[in-house]
């Protein structure tokens, strides 16, 4: 297979990185329908842990089989599926070299009081189901974000070393952020920053609103105004920025529930702001697959262009 | 021996997992007088941790000695016997192939005032004794979640490689819930597929109630009600649903010491619901052995339909 | 299951082992037809390596397939398979839990010029396909008996602590053997004490003949002659006795090709005498199944009287 | 990316092999112009080590850079390429995701006088280097056999652990083979049964010849001749049925240099008797590209049918 | 500093290895007065082992002292010294960060009748002495040849990792070899190739003659001559390109005492062969320091041209 000019320049990127990280990071560049653009288009299914199984899966039952997801990101053309252990675990073999798969490592659940995650899955766990990379969330911010930042550092090390690559989900939470400052966009562009620094491949962080919440960089924000931050691609185009000046991956998940039009519209700007795809989840897998194939062929065809 | 198709579509159900993993859980779902259905009546002997022996075994003195129980199990035809590493250890060589056991690696006890357990048992102890699998409690909800999840992590990543079966009971508790939301229909399905996503092998929950603990589950159960939600078989339909769509093996507890026709309807609704049996301790060792036979002989004759 | 008092007195004998190993052991005693008799018929098929494909398996074509020798042995209600690693992971899965497989870690082949065998799976193999034992074969007599017995003491050791049981295939060869030496009565039963001296849980060695081999021990057996050593029983008696007494299980190979008749009387006499049963490949494997299984039933029948 | 139904039911035959394992013999079954056909053509470039660099590359200098081979393969459309560490080093980042590669962890050299291999790579290589699988050279019959084997089921345990998987090159030797005994049918079947036995993924042997050369087998081969055996197509079909009747992948080197009608005629043949495919190295390196590239061309046309 | 346009072009040669071996690489090829130019004169000092210390030091007695030669290295300007474990702690300490050290870590002597060498360093001892590389010695086509790849295989995957370089001495001896063969253009250029396959990251061999030894390689010769095999810069070029198209850094050692003029020839041959350097100990330090410095200069002279 011929990698395109695009994703060899994405690679040149992690020019520490060795060429098994580099093979991971190109077989997911290079799938589906996206395959070779340097956008991309993820699915995440770590909603049952997060939410639990009827708040993720009642809208659409068929999605309790974890074979549905795998089935769905085959058939949209997506990049990569990400998911918990038991989720992968129930169709690794079956779908075994049909779509790359991302081993989200650490999960947290509705039940939980503080900001913090267990880590739920293996370097050995990724390598033994033929998975591409390791998925794990990051809460700055939170009280337990240190431990969070030297539990991702030391998997990522090894994740590294035996050819993996790393996918960071981070998601700013903790006693100085409201629901605000959640996804403000000092808030969003700092977290990516910090996954970015903690050695990263590819980010994901949610698309940021027009707030700056932190004292501190408010003068910052003022004195050096973001273009176009009224707008999503404006916003988007900081991250970026902020992200090593685009010398990384960033992906923007879906959020909250939408209407399909809603997320379209955020695919363009994510797509016009320089973002490298979206990370869908809920907005897909609750809808009727042929809805949900509908609505991920639109996105996709946001960020061909 | 044949294995029945039932048992071949359970075990195509593990896809992940190496050939002694698989080969364990056969024999679980082989043995006894259900062996063959799916369907399974496991004994638990983990009250004298939990509870003390004079809670666990002065309504039937004959308890106290552990070969009591491998006799039950045995005698009664039941798949398998489960109990901490000292009852494990004081017959599994003179009862070494009459029953499957399951090594309970982590033990609380009614002198704790934390919500965690102690790990008290290893894979190494599982593989000496001639486990077929080893039985591991999570207390979802509770402020030591984590570290339970990842102490489950780190032993099942052990088990499976070393072709070990891996069994979770999942007790949710905590600051979030009170003594209804313990066993509420949306708590006990969000454990039970917690398990799974886990990547347990046998989930061993309660029977849930009509109740609907988390706040933010209402709107969903309310949008998607569970259908006979008023019945036990109903909920645990349900239940099963989350996990993995009913690919994962899932039984229930007996709960609290009830009437053996409680205990009987209680197989009947879980039978009905698509569960795969039964985890019933207390209820019958507390009984005279007679009774306790014959309970779980019209216990077993439920699941036979 | 209830094991037989039969059984219960085998694993007796095996007092230093742990509850694993005799839970293995169990394991392959009440499998099948002769289940609990204490007496065992397994299918070795290691024959592929030893003597070639062709040579194995040309005589029935559907014997290259590995997946017929695990239906040979559960159709035959044998009680266990024999089988090096790649015919073993070739059907591990299909069959878990329908017959106790033994991993033949060691193997030799047709293209060697020296007494010795390549160790040729592990202990970590044998638990990840769900085996009951490893099988090893030393040749007492070879210039290289030592590091073979070492390799499997290092093996056993290995086997023993993870709860698997241990078959030894004694077969001694070597600069002071010629063809009559290496089944001769004394030779014979030297390498099966050999074997016992060991650790060996399962012996398996040739039929001796009459022949006395070693100079060495002529006088003794002159002293002290072996009683009805011209019919196999006695011999075998003799060979049983120098296992602790008979206080280890010991089993006897089918040899070159033979007619069925002479194959069930061979049995008849193995049975005569003490011991616990055949291992047979070639005369059966080689056959078309129908015939071989009719072989086997006869064999069978012979061992449950 | 769809997995053809094909490559499922290949995939089907390593059924203890995990997930991981499972997804590179996909991602190799399904790259290039074979991709989903079950046939493969695999550039092979261990002749530098074999037979030095001038031997090797002088017949087309262009061969003499690292680069030439990758390049040749994924312009070929090739399923896979295989060489030593210092050639995979020498692109791995480059080509990063471009064509499956296989690390040959073993190498002998033209200054060797014993029939033996230096290992001179390992699993963590390939896993840094982004390897779908490592190769490993046994020469069944050498008096290093049982060595070579050892070191093979060491690496391969760890390979299979992690993911990988395992490709054999079984090339008999030694001192009770001649020149043609090497290439002989019952030789050569002989040795792929050794390699699948050993636990191999994919076998390399060489195109047999009809040559019976084995006393100890010819009254087999007499008794139960092989049907075709004039036919190149007749014998392949014997050597894939002596690898688990058909159940493990098999390709054929393209031995010493040929024309290329006589490569063609060679994968006919191959194709016919139901061989996975051609491993072709010198006969393409050390033409010129445009001529290589038609010759593989031609040869992928054949497996295409 | 700047690095040169050359010294980027020859690290990105080396597109597997981490940073911290480019840094180190680096390290050497911007050190002294070729920094930059991509040529190295490297200072060897292994002499002590491998002949005895009169024969090496006395000669010129200030080189008994281990300080001596670094002050030599460093005063000549050169780009490395290289040295046993001992020669490097005797110095490293006083001359930290004055000069990039290579930690030779195997080491043979005259006392031995074997072809073979004791490792002598590891490297931790690399990193404890703050060296830039390990240098390892193999003899292809000694009868312990595979041994001696094997223990360079290990270290260099450690020395990797560590962000070391790798310097492979790849001197051929052995039965195949008389002592025109050791020097032979074919076996030269083979050694250096099998170091540059071994995954070396700097060669170093012996100057070639013109001699062609191995009977299997001089049809390829004669068939595609070596252009200018007459002129040692024609010999040179072929080694180069055998070492993957000259992307792979080659040196060449200055072999016995010859004239001063002698050595400047010799590296006009090796700059006009493309060669990357020389690496001499004895024609420099058992020279007076003055007349080796001068020697030193006039190589350096040649290389910068």
């Amino acid at each position: 297979m011929q990698i395109t000019p695009k994703v060899r320049e994405i690679l040149s990127w992690y020019e520490s990185d060795n060429p098994g990280t580099k093979t991971n990071l190109a077989r997911i560049l290079m799938e589906g329908k996206l395959g070779g653009t340097g956008r991309m288009v993820i699915l995440p299914v770590d909603q049952g842990f997060e939410h639990g199984p009827a708040r993720s899966f009642a809208p659409n039952p068929a999605a309790y089989d974890p074979r549905y997801h795998f089935e769905l990101a085959i058939e949209a053309g997506l990049n990569a599926y990400a998911a918990p252990l038991g989720m992968i675990e129930a169709g690794a073999a079956s779908f075994a070299g049909a779509i790359p798969t991302i081993l989200k490592v650490n999960s947290s659940n509705s039940l939980s009081t503080t900001k913090d995650q267990a880590v739920t899955g293996s370097v050995a766990d990724a390598l033994r189901l033929g998975c591409s990379a390791i998925g794990f969330t990051i809460y700055p911010g939170s009280e337990y974000q240190f431990e969070m930042m030297e539990e991702l550092r030391e998997m990522a090390e090894e994740a590294k070393a035996a050819g993996l690559a790393v996918v960071v989900w981070s998601y700013p939470r903790g006693p100085m952020l409201d629901k605000v400052g959640e996804t403000a966009l000092d808030i969003c562009a700092y977290a990516a920053h910090m996954a970015a620094l903690l050695g990263a491949h590819i980010i994901k962080v949610k698309p940021p609103t027009e707030a700056i919440s932190l004292d501190a960089a408010k003068k910052t924000y003022e004195k050096s105004p973001v273009p176009e931050i009224g707008t999503l691609a404006g916003r988007i185009r900081h991250v970026v920025q902020s992200c090593f000046g685009g010398r990384r991956l960033v992906v923007f998940s879906g959020g909250e529930s939408g209407t399909s039009e809603a997320m379209v519209e955020m695919a363009r700007g994510i797509h016009a702001g320089g973002g490298n795809g979206s990370i869908i989840g809920r907005n897909t897998f609750q809808r009727p697959k042929e809805e949900a194939l509908r609505l991920l062929s639109d996105i996709i065809e946001v960020y061909r262009r």
